[in-house]
């Protein structure tokens, strides 16, 4: 039993540090999910020592990022690229091709080994889709040119960012051949595009076959099925597993009960995603991050994320206005959930020095932070009454509110 | 990467086969937890070896049953007992007392030691509210007053059963004193009182003030944390932490967003549930099920499992009529739930032969496929119109269905 108690106190303290830090960072209108971090990262080995990492805690975390990327994947519409037209594709293809060069070139430049440049590289590329569209909807800025396009570049990003992750991953070991490297792309192409197809031909008539069903909420039972069945084939093809999470997500977007799910998920999500972002904080290692070489990777690297989106998008985002294209740029530099992801999946790959960890988190907090700080500097202050239109963007907003918040 | 790559197949694995088994059971019209165990039990290591036990699924397993018994304490109205008066009370404690008796004895009868003949005293205890209630929601009898007397003694039933556990898993290793008996029954009989006071007094004004937290689903968040929190607590006192996770549902059925507690409750006991079922058919072990002597003692214990509450209650409620009397006796047979969280607690306990795990495992299934069968014997056939009384039934009965169902 005290083994049994000693695990169900890490659950507890874990649990109840995330949400706390939830509450609080809330209150200081920052990223949610920084909160929960910080919350883990407080009762950790580096600060107040409560609590250590350990095996049941990361498996609950394991969960928890299935759910969190499961969620990111339902509130994904891929129609919402087609529908902004030219300008997201070009902002989202310019915004992750641009960091991942960079990324790449510099840590080559400071001497580390291929696998840990690419690594640097796709940590830099997927944008947090959560955390900008929380500052637009304060400024009722949902549907405007420049609000759709950033969340419809976001969403391709998101994309573009697990597939740089699925290349990262599945060739960890071996130096990798570039054939190697399209074979990968092509296959998790095919899966992707697989996906996109079935949701539309094949789910909706599986979808209206399930009111037929006995067992009690079939579609959220068959959802759950399916999204563990799609985490095990990713990783059984070498993929990380929420690669699957988030395809299988995707798929159910076309649910005609999607409300429903969303809540179901989210009810799951409540309880799961904190383990992985307080888990995340709990493994964070202060030596890692004060060392005066960590401090300048951190600096700097964070420096090319912010820099790089905001040139890279800003540019593709000129034909709005200068004004406009800033607020793009500046829109697409928060990192979350994704970028955490990468830095999370670092730690399974040998290549990768142990400290790439932690300073990929603290890219990740940073940018998350700084990104809403400068936007918010070149918004207009929210109409004093909501107008018609400022209204029609809650739904939207709301549906893309971070799913770790 | 392989290893985690099997954690996750073992998972898809045993939820597939619970959710299947969920839906044919329901299509059988037999109770849909006994179908998750099947599943479990079928790809497990007695028949088609496709898994085996494993600690990352037994820990899946364990907060599975804590939200099984989070959702049975969500649903608990410990006021309806009140409402039905002293019938219930008398069915409830006789109900109780008689099997307890019992099996207790008959167990020390064929020789056991004195902590298997309580543990099998105590598998006999509750009845399982959910499947009952399914039946008399089908005969549109819920409101009748039997199935009144019925609903009410189950409650006090849940309430009864888990302090027999308690005193069963705090008093398991040394021979227990009365005294020390005694005592754990005052301590939990206070926890019990405490959360019955503060659930109608603290927690209505905190309930209130939480509309000003800032977090997405503050009342949830706050939930999970009384969930773990009082699990823990649980077990640092010494009892099985399921009692605690009970305890938590106990307190938030006060809550007045209780609607939404319920289906978010729902929403990740569909997912976590399955995980605590199929587990306890995937630990089953045939060559403990077929020998002579545990077919012996599987039939005499599933024979006083009826024998004593059809007497007991059926007794207790003589005032209704004899017909009714009978409807009241058959209607407590099933053991669910309950059954199986005392059957599986018993593997912790050294003094327990494994063997009686399995011979709990098989009473609870036999009671709850008999129980149900015996009872639409005696029902009148469901009137083909439904009538308003029948109508208004249906809130209750959706209420009361099988969390694990």
């Amino acid at each position: 039993m005290p083994s049994g108690l000693q695990a169900l106190l890490g659950l507890f303290l874990l649990f109840a540090a995330a949400k706390i830090g939830e509450e609080l960072f809330e209150r200081l209108r920052q990223p949610a999910l920084i909160g929960q971090i910080l919350g883990g990262f407080l009762i950790g080995p580096s600060v107040l020592h409560w609590l250590k990492p350990s095996p049941n805690l990361d498996f609950m975390a394991e969960i928890g990022v299935m759910f969190l990327l499961f969620q990111t994947g339902l509130d994904t519409q891929p129609e919402e690229i087609l529908e902004h037209g030219l300008m997201s594709f070009l902002v989202a293809v310019l915004g992750v091709l641009t960091p991942l060069a960079l990324g790449w070139w510099f840590a080559l430049a400071v001497g580390e080994n291929p696998v840990t440049a690419r690594f640097v590289g796709t940590l830099l590329t997927a944008t947090s889709i959560g955390i900008t569209a929380r500052v637009l909807a304060d400024f009722h800025a949902s549907r405007t040119a420049f609000g759709r396009v950033i969340l419809g570049a976001a969403v391709l990003d998101d994309i573009l960012g697990l597939l740089a992750l699925s290349t990262l991953t599945s060739f960890a070991g071996a130096r990798p051949s570039l054939i190697n490297m399209l074979l990968t792309i092509v296959f998790v192409s095919v899966f992707f595009v697989l996906v996109l197809v079935l949701r539309r031909t094949a789910w909706p008539r599986m979808n209206r076959r399930m009111s037929g069903w006995r067992a009690r909420s079939p579609v959220w039972s068959f959802s759950l099925v399916l999204l563990l069945g799609f985490s095990v084939m990713s990783a059984y093809i070498g993929l990380a597993a929420v690669i699957g999470a988030f395809l299988a997500g995707i798929f159910l977007s076309e649910s005609n009960e999607i409300g429903p799910l969303r809540q179901q998920a989210h009810a799951v999500g409540s309880f799961a995603v904190p383990f992985f972002l307080a888990n995340i904080g709990l493994k964070l290692n202060t030596a890692d991050l004060f060392s005066g070489r960590a401090m300048f990777l951190i600096a700097m690297i964070t420096l090319i994320a912010i820099v790089s989106k905001l040139a890279a998008c800003g540019l593709a985002a000129l034909k709005l206005g200068r004004k406009d294209a800033l607020r793009v740029g500046l829109g697409m530099i928060p990192r979350g959930e994704v970028g955490i992801v990468v830095a999370d999946q670092s730690l399974r790959i040998p290549a990768i020095p142990n400290q790439y960890y932690s300073i990929g988190i603290a890219m990740a907090v940073l940018t998350s932070i700084i990104g809403p700080l400068l936007l918010r500097l070149v918004m207009r202050p929210p109409a004093a009454a909501a107008s018609p239109v400022s209204a029609a963007a809650k739904p939207l907003s709301s549906a893309c509110e971070p799913p770790g918040g």
